[in-house]
């Protein structure tokens, strides 16, 4: 997916809303744990209820993982379930990978040929080339680690040098070597609104990755004021805060009020930039 | 396995190698793949070729998850057969993880519960939170990553601070105030010989796995005089060199050959410090 069609799957939708598929089995309704594959089954109901009102999935790999080969498999066909339904949502797998070349080679594969996402996140520490496996595949993404939403973020990513750069403002400049706004975005963490205006001296056109905005507590109307760009430039997720929303039967339709309430609110601070 | 027991081992065996399990489906010989587990038979006779020269095993996540759920299920059987048959090695699962408090949970939960492995990797740049959901593990380690050996290392981890502390500094430090050298240690390329005597200053007892001997250049001799304390306090790790050291029907055999060969080095540099 190119940043125009991005753009225009954006302001058809009027959403800038990313779902985050953070699915754990010990938070889904009980009664979904006699179906064969119970994670699939969540999964596929969140995503029909708030497809209308997103532009992008996050499945967290984590969470499936954990789950070992079962996991793995609900998470191939989460990823398959999304791009053969809803084809022009985004697919992120959040899995900040990040390792020597021939190992990042790996991942890439993996995320972009095995399980066929349009994005992954990748952690900047180890440097360029542990970055640019990702960045051969024409028409993927590289969501790349800047300043995060937890409370370790303040440990290293807020470090500055004699001229009082910082760390991720470092990651934003180098990183602009490696690949273009048409290949890389950033993970800004939205708990810290003012932030992006520094960001966004950096990196004016890049989209960012906002993640934190509900269960985080960052708030949608900071992330809005200072960090939309003239193509929207933001994706904000939303996990926990959508897909618990109810433990019932109801799960899929509270995800859904959900979805539409925070898209409601994404389509007013949108209305500054679609004419 | 305590920090006592690796060294025991260390002593016992006179050898410091880990063996890096970087097994790559189109690098192993071509009579494999008619295997049903051509990537678990080729690890198994990897592992009773070389476990008699090493004290630790380092399957690289990256590897098998390429692989999809085959690719899983053989890293699964790998570390059980592992587990099971040397149960004086130490298990590490290169995974480089590290994400917010309740994803790195659950990347915890995969490597020491589902994987049962002794240790993981894990990367810094996301701070405490990303890193503490690995330590609540009692006897097993995060192996956080300081120094790395790749030309990328430069980019982010030589960043001086206004008083010349560099990234990867910063990071041995903090870390030192989250657990103890019983329950970390770090990733400290091997490329950058000298750097070991500024890591020993600030890390003068943890023990450092050492990637970047062989395919990736390193000097073993230089590794063990800069680096090596008084309970050795070094795994150097080799995998390309030893794992394809041959393409036949051999392979196991060379692998044993190149690990007793490094082995056989590394008991030199143990004599200062095993009476």
């Amino acid at each position: 997916m190119t940043k125009q069609e991005l753009f225009e799957n954006i302001k058809r939708k009027k959403s800038f809303l990313c779902v985050g598929l953070d699915t754990d089995i010990n938070k889904i309704p009980d009664y979904l744990l006699s179906e064969e594959d119970p994670i699939y089954t969540f999964n596929k109901a969140i995503i029909d209820a708030t497809a209308p009102y997103c532009v992008a999935f996050k499945p967290n790999a984590a969470f499936y993982e954990g789950e070992g080969i079962k996991g793995i498999w609900a998470m191939e066909k989460t990823i398959e379930y999304i791009r053969t339904k809803y084809p022009d949502q985004f697919i992120i797998l959040d899995a900040k990978r990040g390792d020597i070349g021939n190992t990042s080679e790996r991942y890439a594969s993996s995320a972009f040929e095995k399980m066929k996402a349009h994005a992954i996140t990748v952690a900047p520490y180890m440097g360029e080339d542990s970055v640019k496996p990702f960045l051969k595949y024409n028409g993927r993404w590289v969501i790349l680690l800047a300043l995060t939403s937890n409370k370790g973020s303040l440990d290293f990513q807020l470090m500055e040098d004699a001229n009082g750069e910082r760390l991720f403002e470092k990651v934003l400049k180098k990183s602009q070597e490696w690949a273009s706004d048409e290949q890389m975005m950033y993970v800004v963490g939205a708990t810290q609104g003012k932030m992006f205006e520094d960001i966004r001296k950096i990196a004016p056109d890049h989209f960012l990755l906002v993640p934190g905005v509900g269960a985080q507590g960052g708030s949608l109307e900071e992330v809005a004021r200072y960090g939309m760009n003239k193509q929207c430039g933001l994706l904000v997720n939303s996990s926990r805060a959508i897909i618990y929303a109810d433990n019932t039967e109801e799960f899929a339709n509270a995800a859904r009020a959900e979805a539409k309430k925070v898209q409601g609110e994404m389509a007013r601070y949108l209305q500054a930039i679609i004419s």
